[in-house]
C-alpha cells in the first residue's frame, strides 16, 4: 500500500527531464514536458490555471527540471517539502503538481511505449462505465429531469447524477425540490438507472438523514458530501446511521486526511479529484488504501479539457473504481485527435485509448498557436 | 464561542467599501481600502503576494467591492463560498482573505477611531512579551548560541525559539545538533530565559518522544510541531505521553480542524498564522476555542512587513494569546510610523500603538511609488 506505484522496471534508459513550460492556447492551458526526443503533455485544469499559473511556474516546476522522469516519485515527495511547498498544500498547489505529473507521465508512456495505466498498475478495462453528472442547481424539478433526459440520451447512459441543496446551504425551496427530484428521477428513469446525487456540503445532520432515507427509499446508489467536506464527525454519523453509501473527497487535500476517512469509517466511498488532489500516482495510493478497507475509490473530476480522460485512464487500471465513473459531457474546444478511441462517452461508456501515454495528439496547429506562459 | 468577533456596535454610521486595490512598491505588496473618505491598509505577506496575486484578485476582491464593511463577518463568511472558494481553502486563499481583512479593519479602526484590538475584543494588554525566534537549521550548535546570543541581546529577549530536526525528516547530524542545542540553550542562557523549540514536522513517534524528554529536563516551554503537521494522531500520541505542551497550527487550515485538535486535545497550544489563516477574526474565534477547553492559542507569525504588527493586536485583546507572542526582528524596509509605539522589541516587549486601525502610517512618499497591480 505505501509501495511505489509507478513501473520503473519499464524504463531501462534514463529519462531526462530537459524543460517544463506552460503554454497558453485560446483559453486553454496545458503542461509541456521535453526531454531525450520526447514530449508529454497535460491539459492543466485550464480555469483553475488561469489563477494558479504563478505557483506552476515559481513552486513547483523548477524542482522537475533536469531530473530524470523514471524517479518521478520521489521527485514529485521532495517537490512536496521543497520551499515549504507542504504549507501550500491546497487546490492550486496540487492541480499545478497533477499538471506536471501527467505531462510526465505522458512523456514516460511515449518512452514505454505503453498507456498510461499499464505504467501505474495492471490494466483491466478498456471499457469504462461512466455517469453523466448535471451541474444544475435551483432549477424547477421538471426543468431539471428534462435536462437529465436530455444529457442521459446523448450518451447513452445507464447512470446518471444530479445536485441536491444550495451548495453548502439549504432552505424550504431547496428541499422541496430536493424531495422532487428524489422521486421523479427514479420515476422518469426507472429501475435500470443507476442514479446517485450530491450535495456540496449542503446539510446539517437531521436534513441529511432526511434527505438519505428518501434516497435510500428510492434506490439511489450514493449520496455524494451530505454536510460540508470538513465537518468528519457529521458526516461519519450520517455515514453510520444510513445504509445508502456516503461517499466525500473533492476537497481532501491531505494523504492522511484520506487515511483518517477510510480508517474512521467517515465516509463509504472515497473520491479523491485526480487534479485537485495532486495527480494519478497520488490518488492511486487513496484507491489502495481504500481496497484495503474494501471500500470503492470514484475519483471526482474536473479539469474540462482532458479530464475525462485522466479518469478513464485511472479506471482502467484501478480495480476498486467503482461501477461508473463520472463524466460531464465533451467540451471539445481542445483539439484532439486519437486512432484507438472515440473520446467521448458511447452507450455509457468512455474507451480507454491505448496509445502510448494519454494516447491522444494535440492538433500541432493549435499547438503552434499556443505562448509559453512567463513568471 | 459562535457569536460575532467585530464589534459592530462601533459603527452607527454605514461604511462603504468604494473600492480595494492591490499596490506593489518595491518588492511589497499592500492591500488599500477605500470608502466614505477613508482608506485602510494592510501589508498583503509580500513573498506569498508574489505568487498569490491572481488569487486575491480574480476570487477575493470581487466578493468584497461595494459592501458595507460594518458587515465584514457575513461578507467574509459569503466570499468563502462564493465562486465555490470553499474549495481553495489553503494557503493562498487565506493569506488573500486576511490581507483584505486587515486592511478593512484598518479603514473601520479610523471610523470608530479605535485601534484594531477594541474593534475585536477588550484591550487588556499595551505590551506584549515576544520571543524572538532564528530560522537557521543544519548549522553547527555553538553558532547557533552565537545567534541566539546576538538576536536575544538585540532585543533584551526574555524568550527565544529556534529549530529542531531536518524540516519534515530527520538524520544522525540533525539529532546531533538536536541534543547539543537542548543542553546548550539553557545552559547558556540560564534559568530565567523561557526557551521554545520548533521541529518542523521533523520527527516520528520514538524520536519526538526522545527530544521532548530532553526538553522536559531543560524546562523548555513548548515544543513546536514534532510529527507532520497532518500526522494528528501521531501528535495527539506524544502529546498525551510528554509533560512538555506540544504546539501545533501553523498549516492547519479548516476551522473545523482547529476544534478537532482542541477536542481531541491533539495539541496542547494552538498556533493559527494570522495570515495563513484567513485573519484576525478567524483567529480569534480559534482562541475562543481554546479558552474554553482551557488552552493557549499563540499564533504563528508570517508577513514580514506588518506580521509582527497584526500577533501584537491580536494579543492585546485575546486572554489566552499565552506569554509570548513570535517575533522575528524588523524587516526595515517597510516605511511605517507610529507615534504610540516603537514598533520594535525593547526589552523582549512589543509595545501595541493605540492609534485607530493597525495605528500606523505608510509612509506617503512610498505610497505614491507604488503601482496599482491588475489582473
Amino acid at each position: 500500500m505505501e509501495g511505489p506505484v509507478l513501473k520503473t522496471e519499464l524504463f531501462p534508459n534514463p529519462a531526462p527531464i530537459d524543460s517544463i513550460d506552460l503554454l497558453k492556447a485560446g483559453r486553454h492551458y496545458l503542461v509541456r514536458v521535453r526531454g531525450g526526443g520526447l514530449t508529454g503533455y497535460s491539459e492543466a485544469h485550464s480555469s483553475v490555471m488561469s489563477v494558479a499559473y504563478p505557483i506552476l511556474l515559481k513552486r513547483v516546476i523548477p524542482n522537475f527540471v533536469k531530473k530524470d522522469a523514471r524517479q518521478l516519485e520521489r521527485i514529485f515527495g521532495e517537490a512536496y517539502v521543497a520551499q515549504s511547498n507542504y504549507k501550500w498544500q491546497g487546490l492550486p498547489f496540487w492541480v499545478s503538481m497533477a499538471a506536471v505529473e501527467i505531462a510526465i507521465l505522458d512523456l514516460l508512456g511515449q518512452a514505454a511505449k505503453k498507456p498510461l495505466g499499464e505504467l501505474l498498475g495492471t490494466v483491466t478495462k478498456r471499457e469504462i462505465g461512466v455517469y453523466r453528472a448535471s451541474g444544475n442547481r435551483g432549477n424547477a424539478p421538471e426543468a431539471e429531469i428534462d435536462y437529465l433526459k436530455k444529457i442521459a440520451a446523448e450518451d447513452g447512459a445507464a447512470a446518471i447524477k444530479y445536485r441536491l441543496g444550495a451548495r453548502m446551504r439549504y432552505n424550504d425551496a431547496s428541499t422541496r425540490r430536493d424531495l422532487a427530484l428524489i422521486e421523479l428521477t427514479r420515476k422518469t428513469f426507472g429501475e435500470k438507472m443507476t442514479i446517485y446525487a450530491d450535495a456540496n456540503g449542503s446539510y446539517d445532520v437531521p436534513m441529511a438523514l432526511r434527505i438519505g432515507r428518501a434516497m435510500e427509499a428510492t434506490n439511489h446508489r450514493f449520496f455524494e458530501e451530505p454536510a460540508p467536506f470538513d465537518y468528519y464527525d457529521e458526516t461519519r454519523e450520517i455515514a453510520a446511521a444510513l445504509k445508502i453509501p456516503i461517499a466525500l473527497g473533492e476537497e481532501e487535500m491531505s494523504l492522511r486526511g484520506f487515511r483518517r476517512i477510510i480508517e474512521h469509517r467517515i465516509a463509504d466511498i472515497v473520491q479523491p479529484d485526480l487534479m485537485y488532489f495532486g495527480g494519478m500516482i497520488r490518488s492511486i495510493k487513496v484507491a489502495r488504501m481504500a481496497a484495503a478497507a474494501g471500500m470503492e475509490c470514484t475519483p471526482h473530476m474536473s479539469g474540462g479539457g482532458l479530464g475525462y480522460l485522466y479518469v478513464a485512464h485511472f479506471a482502467s487500471c484501478v480495480p476498486n473504481a467503482g461501477p461508473h465513473q463520472e463524466y460531464k459531457g465533451m467540451d471539445g474546444t481542445l483539439p484532439v485527435e486519437c486512432a484507438t478511441a472515440p473520446l467521448k462517452s458511447v452507450n455509457g461508456k468512455l474507451t480507454v485509448p491505448t496509445g502510448p501515454g494519454l494516447g491522444v495528439t494535440i492538433d500541432p496547429d493549435f499547438l503552434k498557436r499556443a505562448e509559453v506562459v512567463r513568471g
